[in-house]
């Protein structure tokens, strides 16, 4: 046996082990090839890629390291007695070479296959065949039901003492566009329940989690968010802690760098949060423009027939909403600049961004009308009037306070850059994807007080010299990394009026 | 800047950077989920994949961490300074989204993807997505032409003084096998030029290059290949060392573990290997069998026409027979003992394998009818002659003395396990990768002299108690791997004389 030893490496989401070139047990090299150990102590039994190491500060020839993912889920103290052997295949890759060849794949074959994501056998190229071969031949309807369902009863489900649970999901791409903070608290003091969950950034400048840290804490245990959601009808936390379709979060560390975009994939892993944090009825934001994630209408109309039939099928209220996604929503970038549009709108500020301000009240107007109580078509009324009457306002602060409050006064970050429209004319284009990349390589998430502050959006004039936006920055590595990309592409375009990029139609 | 340091952390073809998480330059948790970064030094830049680091004995927060073979391939000295970028993605992703996405790829496509992944700015999850998209539509006969060429052209190419350069390939999955080492002094001592590279073993118990090993050196440089091909017509060496096609290295690196097998990648691997090392004419031998890669004549023949046509476009002259594959070749598996196999037939010894000595005999018959001079069907007598009066042998003693001999007494591992017949009756079929995978399992080929000895083949009669083979180990730990997987299955079936596995007709 060896001794077990903590290497203390963070290899994101995958297991990997560490033996001695001249390991004394077993012929390191022999296992390399084949790529994957089963490591065992007490019972306990891991799976590992491995890596040879020819350094004994690392590992010596009597020890079995583990990187921090695997030493956790081992769960042994350092110098424990563990032994090695050969992994056998998972038996679940057999159904994602069956999906390579062609074939579809039952329920039961996407719960071996989330089963063994979580039980972390997948190596990241493993996930990586499965991702490209859901991508390449798609899913059709039913299996992305499955995949939903698999990945639903892969974690932990919430449940709520309420006859409805409403809950929303925009499908990302939208810099800024913070629109939950400020629907949860209007929903709720109108008096429905809405238990949010919220993811943080993974390669966006910002997720809701984020921001909301900014104001409060939002790594809630389940009872506190339990506790919140009694007190207040709603909460605003981040998703990671309730452990919710755990599954989905080890794909998606996959499928971001890779940039590869499954719809499948992608309905699985909204619904199935969705379905897993108890939701009862469900509003899907999906915003349409030339740089948003969803760039035709064509596309948005059936990728809302597959969320309505996949809502159908799973037993959950769901109306999908097609929004105007041909520029940011709001104003600042990053997390801090975000929280301050969102309190700007919840204080009824007059220089509150409008934007953000309209997109908000349908959003929440839409929910407001899962109320039984409420007829049709009032539900942005009604929004409208607990916005503007500080009810929101008043529930925000209750909600903040409940979390635990975060004491902190809104300066944005240190370093200050400037970005300066070139020629006369008007903004007749803003390339949402330049801007999240350039508010990323400025520090956001990871500062909060990191990202880009805009002060021209669509249809405005502008001369040349005047402002288009602020990036600001607390390190100089970042901050040198976005001023470059923004010397490269400004991500806005000026041109004459007549080019604006056209709005579409909310529906 | 930071300071370069040596992490002695074998990654197995892929680029592993390492950042302590308090690094004093980067947020090395920014980088993080981007999942790439760039190192430069004197403009020397190179791509990663980055770990973040808790151990200032990895790395301290003002060094940079670069694995074996990251640091090999920027090629500076440790404490040099480092400067870190954002990678941008490899533009060549974008041609594997779209194949992705079911579009046909050109040979431009496939020449940056080659370039990149020999400029490791692949990660291991890139290239499996670029392998599962090509094995799942399939890559048509253009674009696999295409990718052979531009396989071909990502390393060396080797150029022979000879209007006529044999080679020839099996397609492998048979263990035993090793017809190569027979072939090859019979076609030089009819005077043919034959300068033979081939593999090592991956995933396999042995490779030609490890059997030829046990005999000789094979890790020969281009000049010494040239000077032993000047003076014998041929030789037997390790391909690794030429860097032939190395971007198929590469690939298959990934490709072995995952367990994907495209028809493509594989037509493409080949003929680039062979194309590369000069050969003009080229046998190609495909065992068809049950457990054998190619399990049915229809696939065997479609493959046969894809060789052709590939063949004729990219000018090689191109010959496939399609052999039985339904049992090992020889009795040897693992590197001693199939050059002992292989010495036994060259010897002309009385208990030389005959299953390997006939095969041996039509491929060598075969190639030497690529010779204008011999007329057609005449090639398996001349090769038989040419092996029973001894000239094959005093060539293949030729070879091994030029190249390097070993000195080397063929003794099978010390460890011994006997597998026997659990019924009586006839041997009617044996699993080729059960019987691969024991061997491995016993150390073969890292160690020459693990491996299983075949004492029963095919339509043997056997009693209760019979010894069907033996399996040889070194280390404890191989050989309780190898045991265990043998009495979980033996890879013999035992049954009634009729069920004998129908064997195919060689064409």
């Amino acid at each position: 046996m060896l001794k077990l030893k903590r290497v203390a490496i963070d290899t994101y989401h995958e297991n990997v082990a560490f033996l001695h070139r001249n390991c004394e047990l077993y012929r390191a090299e022999g296992f390399q090839a084949l790529s994957k150990i089963s490591i065992s102590a007490n019972g306990t039994r891991i799976h590992a890629v491995l890596n040879v190491v020819d350094d004994e500060h690392i590992v010596s020839p009597n020890q079995l390291g583990l990187a921090e993912q695997a030493f956790v889920q081992l769960d042994m103290d350092e110098n424990h007695l563990v032994s090695v052997e050969h992994a056998e295949p998972s038996g679940s890759m057999d159904a994602v070479r069956r999906k390579i060849n062609g074939e579809r794949l039952s329920l039961a074959d996407f719960h071996l296959i989330t089963d063994d994501i979580i039980d972390n056998r997948y190596s990241r190229m493993e996930m990586a065949a499965f991702l490209v071969a859901c991508a390449q031949s798609g899913l059709d309807r039913e299996e992305t039901l499955y995949l939903t369902q698999a990945m639903t009863s892969s974690g932990k489900q919430m449940r709520w003492d309420a006859p409805l649970v409403a809950d929303k999901h925009c499908i990302g791409g939208i810099p800024g566009n913070r629109t939950t903070m400020i629907i949860v608290p209007i929903v709720a003091a109108h008096g429905l329940m809405i238990p949010k969950t919220s993811s943080r950034a993974i390669t966006s400048p910002a997720g809701t989690a984020d921001t909301m840290a900014v104001l409060s804490e939002v790594n809630l245990s389940p009872q506190k968010m339990h506790e919140v959601v009694n007190k207040t009808h709603a909460c605003l936390s981040w998703g990671g802690r309730a452990k919710l379709a755990p599954a989905d979060d080890i794909l998606i560390s996959v499928e971001r760098p890779l940039g590869i975009d499954s719809e499948g994939q992608m309905l699985a892993s909204i619904l199935s949060k969705k379905l897993a944090a108890g939701a009862t009825h469900l509003l899907i934001d999906i915003p349409v423009g030339p740089t948003a994630k969803v760039r035709h209408m064509n596309q948005a109309l059936r990728l809302r027939k597959m969320f309505e039939y996949l809502g159908d099928r799973l037993g959950i209220h769901l109306e999908v909403v097609i929004t105007d996604g041909s520029q940011p929503i709001g104003n600042g970038i990053g997390p801090a600049l975000e929280a301050r549009d969102v309190m700007q709108v919840l204080e009824n500020q007059i220089n509150a961004p409008a934007d953000l301000k309209q997109k908000a009240l349908r959003l929440a107007g839409r929910i407001l009308e899962f109320d039984p109580d409420v007829r049709g078509g009032q539900g942005y009324a009604i929004a409208r009037d607990i916005l503007e009457d500080g009810r929101a306002l008043k529930k925000m602060n209750e909600i903040i306070n409940l979390q635990g409050p975060v004491n902190y006064n809104f300066s944005p970050a240190k370093l200050c850059y400037e970005v300066n429209a070139q020629e006369d004319g008007v903004v007749i284009k803003i390339d949402n994807f330049q801007l999240a990349k350039i508010a990323s390589r400025a520090g956001a998430p990871m500062d909060k007080n990191a990202g880009i502050d805009l002060k021209k959006k669509l249809g405005d004039e502008v001369q040349k010299g005047d402002l288009l936006y602020r990036i600001y920055a607390e390190f100089p590595a970042d901050f040198k990394f976005a001023t470059t990309l923004a010397n490269e592409n400004t991500g806005y375009s000026i041109g004459a009026a007549y080019k604006v990029t056209q709005s579409y139609m909310e529906i």
